[in-house]
C-alpha cells in the first residue's frame, strides 16, 4: 500500500486506501473496492447522481454534463462525478454515506401470526447403542423420530457420530416440515442434528430485497414473532438504478459480482440484527427472501439476461431453497437459503408476499393490490381469480431522473403542501437535501390545483400563470437552467445552500411514471371487466405506495378516482408476506398456490393497454 | 527445495524432492507426499512391510526388529523400515513399486446386464418462449418433460438460461430415476441440463473399495455394458493393513486425510480408465461405490469411530447419494457420487453386492455367500431369509502378519502344489517375492496332507517327520530363525535372492484366520438349523475367496467338507453387483430391500460362535 498508485476514500467514519492499479474512473474504483454509490445511468456519466468530492488533488476540468449538472460553487468545492473523476497518485475522495439512515420503510409486525412454521425444532432423548441395539446413529434418529427421511446432509452426517454422543444421545433435531401436513412429522427433511437441547435458540430472518431498498425482519420462530427489523438501501444501486441496468450490467460483467454485493449486504444486516439483539448469526437457521424476479436472481447467482429483453424470460420462478453455505448466506452452516415463488419476469415473489399480506385471496370481494416501487405492479381479484401485471414506471417514483431528486433518504422532502405558504416536511426533519417520491407527488397534486401545472403537464412560466394561482405559490414559480420550474425549498433551507426545483421535465417524468400505472391499473379491471366501483378495496404497498398521500394520487389521477375512500395502506407487503411465510408452512405452500394461480397479463404487447396509456397521460381526477 | 533438509525418493519411474521439516520418520514423509507404501501396523515398527532401500546416506544402525526380520544380506544393501528411518539432508531411498502391478482381481463383466439405469438422458427440443409463452427456463423444461421434480441443483440453475439458448432450445436432460417405476419420467429428479444431444456421451463408473484392492469398472451407461476395468492396492494400506488400524489413525489423525488417498485414488483410477478408452471424465456421469461399511464412512468422509469399538456403531448404513463435486469425485460437474446401502457396522454394501450378485435371493434353494477378505462375511440364506455375520478372519489371507506374506503383487506364489516335487506358480510368473492367501492355503493343504503339519496346527521339525512324508517335500523341511519352516520357494527361484519359507508362526495365524471362518459358517447353519447339506450353492467371493482353491479350503476346513461339489465361485460379487446396480434401478432397489431384510448376526456376543471357534481351530476336514 505504499505504492503511490493509491487514493484515499472517505464515507462516514470509513476511510481507506486503494490502489487504482487498472481502473479508469473513481466510479469504477468503488465499486471494486466495496463502497456504496448510487449510478443509476450505469456509470454513463449523464444521471449525476455519483457524487464525489475531491478532498486532495486535482479534480480536473469538469464535464459538459458535471458542468450542465452541478452548480459553480459545488464544481469549485471539488464535487464531481465519480464516474467521469480519472484517480491519480494520493487522491482524497470523500463519497456521501449514502446507506447511512434510510426513511424506516420495514415497520415491525404487530398483528398475530400463525405460529406453525415448517422449519421446527424437536428434542429428542435416543436409546443408547448397545450390542443387541446396534442400529447406527442416523437409522436410530430417523426410527425414533418418525421422520420419513432418508437422509442428512453431508456435512451433518460427518458430524453425527460425535454429535449423538455429546450429550449422551440427548439431541436436538432441524427439520424441515414443508411438504407434511401432520402434528407429527412424516415427509420432514432432517437438515441437522445438534448435541442437547437446543431449541431456545432459533431464529428466522425474512428479507424483503427490493430494487431501491432492502429490509430484514429478525423472526423468533418458537414464538412466530418478529423481534426487530432492519432496512437499508440495496447497494446494487453502483450497478444502476433500475433492473434493466443491472441486467445489463451482469451480462458485461458477469452475475457474479451483482450477486457478491447483494449476499454480502444480507449478511451485514443478518449481523446488525444479531448483534444488537444480542444473538449469534448462528442462531439464525433460515433467511427467506422475497424480491422481484430479477433480484431474486441475483440472490441465488441466476442469469437474469432473459428478463432483460423480449419476452421477458426468467430461468425460474419456482420456490427454491438451498443449504445457506452454498449461497454464502452466513447464518448457521445447516441452515437454509429460501426464496418464494414468483409469477412472472416483471411480477415476482415479493409480489405473492403482498398477495398473502393483504388476504385478498381470502374474500370473495374483490380487491386491488398496487406495489410501486421502480416498476409498478397491479394485483386485481379475489379468492377465485387474480390477475397481475406489471407496468414500466420508471424510477422517477424513487427519485432518479428527476433533477433534485432523491431516495427516501435523510433530508428528503417527503410530504409538501400549501398551508397559506407552500410548505413541506423532510425525512428526519434534516436540512433539505432533495425530493423523494411521496414529496413530488404532493408538489404536483398542489401545482396541479393551483393551476400551475395543465392537465397536458405544461408547468406554466411564471408570466402565464393564471391569477387564481396564490400568491405565495407564484412566488416560487422560477426558472431553472432556462425553464419554468417551481422552487420546492429555498437555497437557506437546503442543505448545500442551494434551492431546490422542480423543473419542467421532472414533471414530464411524473407523467410518465403516473400514466404507466394508472394505464394499468384500467387494463386489468378491463380485462376482468370489473368496474372500479365494484373494488371493495384498493392496498397500496411498497416503498413509494405505502408513503405516498392517497389524495395526492388521486388529485394527478395515479389512482382512479373511483377508488376514493377505499383506499388502504399496507406498509411494506412483501415483507409482512415473507414474515408470514416464515411463521406458518400454510401460508409458505399458500405462496405457491397464489404462483400457479394468477394469471398474468404482459402489457407490452396489449393494444387495451397502450390505449389506456395515451389516455392517462393527462393529468387530474380520472 | 534447494535446502538442504530434502531428501529424495524414487518410486518406479517416480522419483520427488521432498522437505522432511517436521516429519520424524521416514514413513511419515513418505504418507504426506502421497507415495503408496504398505504400513499394515500403522508404523509401530513391528510388521517389517514398510521397506524402504536407501540409496544414498546414512541408513543408520538397524533396529532389533529389523534385525530380527530382515536379512543381513538386505541389511548390507540399505533396506530399512521406512518407519524406523530418520531422514537425513541429501538422503536417496527407493520405494517399492507397491501399487505397480495387481493380480487382475477384477475380471470384465460378461453376463448380459438389464439395461434400465436409473440415471438416464433424454433429449428434448422445448418450444421457444414468445410474448404468449412466458413460462420460465425451468418450467419449459418440467412441463416438456412431465417430471415431477421441482428444481434443479444450483449450479446447474445457474448455467440454465445459457444452456437451453446455446442450440435453439434442443437441450438433453440428465435425470434420477431411482424412485420411479414407469416408462415414462415421473417422480424423476433432474440433476442437469445439456445444450444440444449428449446422449452419446454417457458413462458410469462401479467402484468396489476393498480394504486391500479397489476395483473400478467402467460402464457403458447407454448399452449396459462394462467396458473395462481396473484395479490397485488400497492406498489407504499407509495407514494400516484393517480397517480397524485405520479407523485408530483417523481418531488421531481425523478422516480427512484417510478420505483425501481413497478420493484421490479413485480420482486417478478413473482418469486410467477414461483416458485409456479416449474419453474424458466430463463424460462420467456416476460413481457408484460399494465398500465394507469402514471403506464407505472414509469414502464419504463419515467418522468411523464408533464402528472400531464395542457395540459397533456406524454413522449410517443407508444408500448414500451426492454431488460428486460434494466429495471431490473428478467427473461430470453435474454428476452423482453413491453408496450402495449396508448392513451392519461389519457387513457392508460390499455384501449387499455380493448378495445381488449371487442371486441368492431370487430362488428358494438355499444358498451360502462367503466373501473371504481381511475380514470374512457370510450369507446364508434364500429368497425368503437372509442370515449375516462378519468374523475376524485377520489380514492373513491378505499376506499380513505372515513372514513372507504379500498381497496379490506380482511374483506372489499364489498356487502350490505336489507333483512329485513341491511347486508352484507366482502371479505374472515373475520371480517370486512372497506367498499371498491362495498360495498360503495350497502350501498348508499339502503340508497337511502329507503329514508335516499335524491337525492341532503344529508343523513338526525335520527330525519328528513320519516317514510318509516323501523325501522332496522333507527335503524342503528345515529351520528358520530357529524353529522349523518349509521351504516355499529356494533362494536361487526369488527375486531377492533369499529363501521364501512357510513358518511355524505362519500356520498358527493361518489357523485362526481359517477357524474364524468356519466357525461363522457353522454358526449361521446353526442359526437357521439348516445342515450343510441342505445348501444348495457355496458362493466365495472377495479378493482371497475367488483365487483360492475350492479343494484346499476344503482340506483344511476352512470350507465344511459336506459342501464339496457345490462350490462355485463369484470372482469380484462386490464389483459385479455395483455395476448390475448401476445399469438397473430395480437391482439398485432390490439392494435397499436386502439392506433392510438381512438378519445381522452378532458373532462377538454369540455363545455359540465361541464354542464353534474353539472346535474348528483343529485343521482337517470338519
Amino acid at each position: 500500500m505504499s505504492s503511490t498508485k493509491t487514493i484515499t476514500i472517505r464515507q462516514g467514519t470509513r476511510e481507506a486506501r486503494h490502489s487504482f492499479e487498472g481502473v479508469h474512473t473513481v466510479l469504477e474504483l468503488l465499486q471494486r473496492s466495496g463502497f456504496t454509490v448510487a449510478a443509476p445511468c450505469g456509470g454513463s456519466g449523464t444521471c449525476g447522481k455519483c457524487l464525489v468530492r475531491v478532498i486532495r488533488g486535482d479534480a480536473g476540468e469538469p464535464s459538459t454534463m458535471e458542468r450542465r449538472l452541478l452548480s459553480e460553487g459545488r464544481l469549485a468545492g471539488g464535487t464531481r462525478f465519480a464516474c467521469s473523476l480519472t484517480p491519480e497518485a494520493n487522491m482524497e475522495v470523500e463519497v456521501p454515506d449514502w446507506h447511512g439512515k434510510t426513511e424506516n420503510k420495514a415497520a415491525l409486525i404487530a398483528s398475530p401470526l400463525d405460529n406453525d412454521p415448517a422449519l421446527v425444532k424437536r428434542v429428542m432423548q435416543l436409546a443408547p447403542p448397545s450390542i443387541t441395539d446396534q442400529r447406527p446413529d442416523l437409522e436410530r434418529i430417523l426410527a425414533a423420530g418418525k421422520v420419513e427421511t432418508s437422509s442428512l446432509p453431508l456435512p451433518a452426517l460427518q458430524e453425527l457420530a460425535a454429535t449423538v454422543r455429546q450429550e449422551e444421545y440427548s439431541v436436538t433435531l432441524l427439520l424441515d416440515r414443508k411438504k407434511g401436513r401432520d402434528e407429527e412429522w412424516p415427509a420432514s427433511r432432517l437438515l441437522a442434528v445438534e448435541p442437547g437441547d437446543t431449541t431456545d435458540r432459533f431464529w428466522g430472518v425474512a428479507i424483503d430485497i427490493g430494487t431501491t431498498t432492502v429490509a430484514a425482519y429478525l423472526v423468533d420462530l418458537n414464538r412466530a414473532h418478529t423481534v426487530d427489523v432492519y432496512s437499508e438501501l440495496n447497494r446494487q444501486a453502483e450497478f444502476g438504478a433500475d433492473v434493466v441496468t443491472r441486467i445489463s450490467y451482469a451480462q458485461k460483467n458477469g452475475v457474479k459480482p451483482v450477486q457478491a454485493t447483494i449476499i454480502g449486504q444480507i449478511n451485514g444486516m443478518i449481523a446488525v440484527l444479531t448483534e444488537r439483539n444480542k444473538l449469534s448469526p448462528a442462531e439464525v437457521y433460515l433467511a427467506l427472501v422475497a424480491g422481484n424476479t430479477t433480484m431474486q436472481h441475483f440472490f441465488a447467482g441466476l442469469d437474469p439476461a432473459g428478463i432483460g429483453v423480449s419476452p421477458f424470460i426468467p430461468v425460474t420462478t419456482g420456490a427454491l431453497s438451498f443449504p445457506a453455505e452454498d449461497l454464502g448466506i452466513r447464518i448457521n452452516r445447516h441452515g437454509l437459503a429460501g426464496m418464494l415463488p414468483g409469477i412472472s419476469g416483471y411480477v415476482g415473489a415479493d409480489v405473492v408476499a403482498a398477495i398473502v399480506a393483504s388476504r385478498m385471496r381470502e374474500r370473495s370481494e374483490i380487491s386491488l393490490l398496487i406495489d410501486i416501487g421502480t416498476n409498478g405492479e397491479i394485483v386485481l381479484g379475489n379468492k377465485e381469480w387474480l390477475l397481475a401485471c406489471s407496468t414500466a414506471a420508471g424510477p422517477a417514483f424513487e427519485g432518479a431522473q428527476i433533477r433534485f431528486g432523491v431516495g427516501g433518504i435523510e433530508g428528503a422532502v417527503n410530504t409538501f403542501g400549501l398551508n397559506g405558504n407552500p410548505t413541506g416536511t423532510t425525512i428526519g426533519s434534516a436540512a433539505a437535501t432533495g425530493i423523494c417520491g411521496s414529496g413530488m407527488l404532493d408538489i404536483a397534486a398542489m401545482l396541479l390545483k393551483t393551476g400551475v401545472i395543465e392537465a397536458t403537464g405544461r408547468l406554466l412560466p411564471a408570466e402565464e400563470l393564471p391569477d387564481s394561482v396564490p400568491s405565495p405559490v407564484r412566488e416560487r414559480c422560477a426558472t431553472f437552467e432556462g425553464s419554468p420550474a417551481f422552487m420546492v425549498v429555498p437555497a437557506e433551507e437546503t442543505r448545500d445552500g442551494e434551492a431546490i426545483y422542480l423543473t419542467e421535465q421532472d414533471v414530464r417524468e411524473l407523467q410518465l411514471a403516473k400514466a404507466a400505472i394508472a394505464a394499468g391499473v384500467s387494463t386489468l379491471l378491463e380485462d376482468a371487466q370489473v368496474p372500479i366501483e365494484a373494488v371493495t378495496s384498493v392496498y397500496l404497498a411498497g416503498g413509494f405506495g405505502s408513503y405516498m398521500n392517497a389524495e395526492s394520487a388521486l388529485a394527478v389521477g395515479l389512482l382512479p378516482a373511483g377508488a376514493a375512500g377505499r383506499i388502504e395502506v399496507l406498509g411494506n407487503a412483501a415483507g409482512i408476506g415473507t414474515v408470514m411465510s416464515i411463521t406458518s408452512r400454510t401460508v409458505a405452500q399458500e405462496c405457491t398456490r397464489i404462483a400457479e394461480h394468477v394469471r398474468y397479463i404482459e402489457l407490452s404487447s396489449s393494444p387495451a393497454f397502450q390505449l389506456a396509456y395515451i389516455e392517462q397521460m393527462t393529468f387530474g381526477e380520472v
